[in-house]
C-alpha cells in the first residue's frame, strides 16, 4: 500500500470529534459553528433538491455560481476575474487543495510549506511527489520574515502553500505582509497556493486582503475559497478555486479526475448567498467577535492566558504559564477530565514543534462556550 | 506543472456535454438520465437541509448511510459487510477511485486495466504512479480470457481494475467470469478494484455478482458503489466503498486529505432510498430496460446496427456495416449535421484502439429518444 498513507494517524480532527462523541466531552476542538447556517441559503438548497437539480452539473461548476464567486470577489477583495476561465467549483476547499497540489507538483519538485499548517498539506505534497520546506511561524505575532521565506524558496520551488488568515494561529496577514511574501518569491517562478477559506471570518475591522490582489502576488496565485466556512456550513463541501487560465486549465483536468462535479443543488444555493448583502457578512463577523471575547474573557476569568486572535473561529490559550509542556497530552486530560476538547497545536508542525499551545473553536452557541468556560474553570 | 494532466484534453462527457449545449443536439452522450430521480428521496434531502444538517459529518459517513449500504449489499448482493470497519462514504465514485489508487499505489507498482476503460482510471494510475499494463476485450462480447489476464497479472501487479456491469460495452459478468477473474488472480497479491456502480441496472432478469460476493477475489476487493447511478441522480457525488478492514483503513487516509467528508443531508436520504423495498429497484431496471428496446428497436429501423445491452444505460452502435472506421470522426458529424450526441468508444482505449463503435445513452425520456431516433434516422 502507499507509504505516505500506510503510516499515517487519522487527522487530530476527525480523532477529537470521534473521542468527544464517545466521552460526551463539549467539542471546541474540530473548528465547526453549531449553529445550523443562514436559514434563506439552505431554503435555496432545499427548493433546488425538489426542482430537481439532480444531474452532473458543467465539471467547472454551475455558471451562476462561478459568475457569482467572481462578482462577490471582484465586490470584496477588489479583483476582476474572468468567471469562464479564472473560477472553478470544487467540492470543498479540500478537493482544490489536493487537487491544486496533484495538478501542479511534479515528482522532485520543491514546496515550501509554512508552519503551522494544516493537517492535510503535508500528505499531500508527498503523495504528489514533492518535496517540502518548512519555515517556521513564532508564537505570538506569527509573523512573516523575509530572510526566512527567501532561505527556503529555491530553484526547485514549485509552489508555496499559504494560508490566510492562518488556521490555527488566528493570525491575518495584511497589505504589508503579503508585499513582504511577493519580495521573498522575487525571481522566483514559484506559485502561491493561497487557502483563504478564512477570508471572511476576520475581526477587529480587519479587512482581508487576497493574494490575488497584490501585485507581485497575483499572477502566480492559486486562490482558493469555501462556502462552507463563509457560511458556517461545514457540512457543504463547496469550494472554490480561482486562477490565471494557463493554470486554471491544468487544475481543471486534476478536478475532473477527483470529484468531477459538485452537486448543482448546493451550488445554486451558494450563488444565491455570495450576492447577500454587506450587512450579512458584517453581522456574521461581528457576532464571532463578541464570541471570541466573550470566550477570551471567560478563560482569563478561569485562570487561562489566550493569545490574540484577528480572524478564524479559533482562540489559542498559551500553556506554558501552567507549566505545560506537551499540549498533545494536556488536550487528552482536558477531555477525559474537564470534559472540554482542544485541539493541540503542535498537531499543526511537521518539525521543530511548538508544544504549549492549545486551540479551541468559539464559534458556538453561547451557552456551550459558557458550559465549556465553567467546565474549565472547575478543571484550571 | 504536472505532466499527467498538462497533455490531458478534457474529458470526452465534458467536450461532448459542452458541444451539446452549443449546437442544441440531443445529448444522448454522457450518462444521465433527463428524470430528476425519486421524489421522496429528494424530498428527504431537502428536508435534512431545512432541519440543519449542515455541519461535518464523521469522516467515513453518517453511520446510518453506512449501516444502509451494509444491509442493502447484505440482501441485495449475499455479502456480510461490518458497517463500522469495512464502509465508507465518499464524495461519488470517482473519488474512490481517486482516492483506492492514489492509497493502494506505490510508485513502481503495476496496474492492469481492461480495455475498454471508463477515462478517469489511466490519468488516475499514472499520477499514482502507477505503470498500467492493459488487457483488451473485444466486441460483440467483451469476454474475459484467463491467459490474457494471466499474461497481464505479474509480481509486480498491486491492483486490477475491475468494471463491472462494463462501460461503456453495456457488458454484465457473471458468476463464470468472476471465477475466471479469480483463478487468474490466484498466487498474485493483487488487489481488485471493483467499479461496480452500474450495479442495480442490468436486465433481462440478470442478477449482479459483486467481486465481494466471489471466492478468491472478497478479500482482495475494494468495491465502489454510487448512489448517483442506483438512484439515477448523477449529480449528487455520494459514493461508496466497501473494503476489509486492513485495506478501509488505508483508503480512510486519502479519502480524508481528497473531500474529507460528503454533505450529511444527501448521506441522509440516500440512507433512506436504499432501504427501498425490491419492488422500486425492478420497476427501475423495467423501466430502462424498455428504453433500451425502444432503442435499439428505433435504431435498428434506422438502418443502424445495435449491439447487445445487459446493462448500464448504454447501447453500442456497430458502425463498420456504415463503412465508418473513424468513430471520433463519426460522432462529431453526428452532433454537427444530425443533432445527436453519442461517445466514440475509441476514446475508452488507451492503446490498440477499436474504432468502429458509437456508445448512446438510453435512459432519456421516451419523447427524447424518438426524436433522436428521428433525427438518425433523416441523418441516415
Ligand atoms: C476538515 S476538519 C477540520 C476543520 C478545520 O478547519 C479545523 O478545525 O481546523
Ligand atoms: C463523469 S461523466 C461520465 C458519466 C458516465 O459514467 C458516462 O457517461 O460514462
Amino acid at each position: 500500500l502507499n507509504s505516505v498513507y500506510a503510516n499515517l494517524p487519522v487527522t487530530i480532527f476527525e480523532a477529537v470529534s470521534q473521542l468527544c462523541r464517545e466521552t460526551g466531552a463539549i467539542n471546541l476542538g474540530q473548528g465547526f459553528p453549531d449553529d445550523p447556517g443562514p436559514e434563506d441559503v439552505r431554503r435555496k438548497a432545499a427548493e433546488a433538491v425538489l426542482d430537481g437539480w439532480s444531474q452532473y452539473p458543467p465539471m467547472m461548476g454551475l455558471p451562476a455560481l462561478r459568475r457569482a464567486v467572481a462578482s462577490h470577489y471582484g465586490r470584496w477583495q477588489g479583483v476582476a476575474l474572468d468567471p469562464e476561465t479564472e473560477v472553478m467549483v470544487t467540492s470543498g476547499a479540500t478537493e482544490a487543495i489536493a487537487g491544486a497540489l496533484l495538478a501542479l507538483i511534479e515528482p522532485g519538485d520543491e514546496v515550501v510549506l509554512l508552519q503551522p499548517l494544516y493537517d492535510a498539506y503535508l500528505p499531500l505534497v508527498l503523495r504528489a511527489g514533492g518535496t517540502p520546506r518548512f519555515v517556521s511561524l513564532k508564537p505570538p505575532h506569527w509573523r512573516l520574515d523575509e530572510h526566512a521565506l527567501r532561505a527556503a524558496i529555491g530553484p526547485k520551488t514549485k509552489a508555496l502553500l499559504f494560508n490566510n488568515p492562518l488556521n490555527p494561529a488566528g493570525a491575518v496577514y495584511g497589505a504589508k505582509d503579503l508585499e513582504t511574501l511577493a519580495r521573498a518569491l522575487e525571481g522566483s517562478d514559484a506559485l502561491v497556493v493561497a487557502d483563504e477559506v478564512w477570508e471572511h471570518v476576520t475581526f477587529d475591522g480587519r479587512a482581508h486582503v487576497s493574494a490575488l490582489s497584490v501585485e507581485g502576488l497575483a499572477h502566480r496565485t492559486v486562490k482558493i475559497g469555501s462556502a462552507g466556512k463563509i457560511f458556517g456550513m461545514t457540512g457543504w463541501k463547496v469550494g472554490f478555486v480561482c486562477a490565471p487560465p494557463g493554470i486554471l486549465k491544468i487544475l481543471a483536468k486534476a478536478h475532473q479526475f477527483l470529484t468531477f462535479t459538485t452537486p448543482p443543488s448546493l451550488q445554486e444555493a451558494v450563488a444565491y448567498g455570495l450576492a447577500k448583502e454587506a450587512g450579512w457578512f458584517k453581522a456574521m463577523r461581528d457576532g464571532l467577535q463578541a464570541k471570541r471575547d466573550r470566550f477570551s474573557d471567560g478563560l482569563r476569568a478561569a485562570g487561562f492566558s489566550p493569545l490574540p486572535s484577528a480572524g478564524t473561529y479559533f482562540l489559542n490559550v498559551d500553556l506554558a504559564p501552567l507549566g505545560v509542556a506537551d499540549d498533545l497530552a494536556f488536550c487528552e486530560r482536558l477531555i477525559r477530565e474537564a470534559g472540554v476538547a482542544a485541539i493541540p497545536v503542535s498537531s499543526f508542525y511537521a518539525e521543530d514543534k511548538v508544544t504549549t499551545i492549545a486551540r479551541f473553536c468559539f464559534a458556538k452557541h453561547d451557552s456551550t462556550l459558557d458550559d465549556a468556560l465553567a467546565r474549565l474553570a472547575a478543571f484550571g
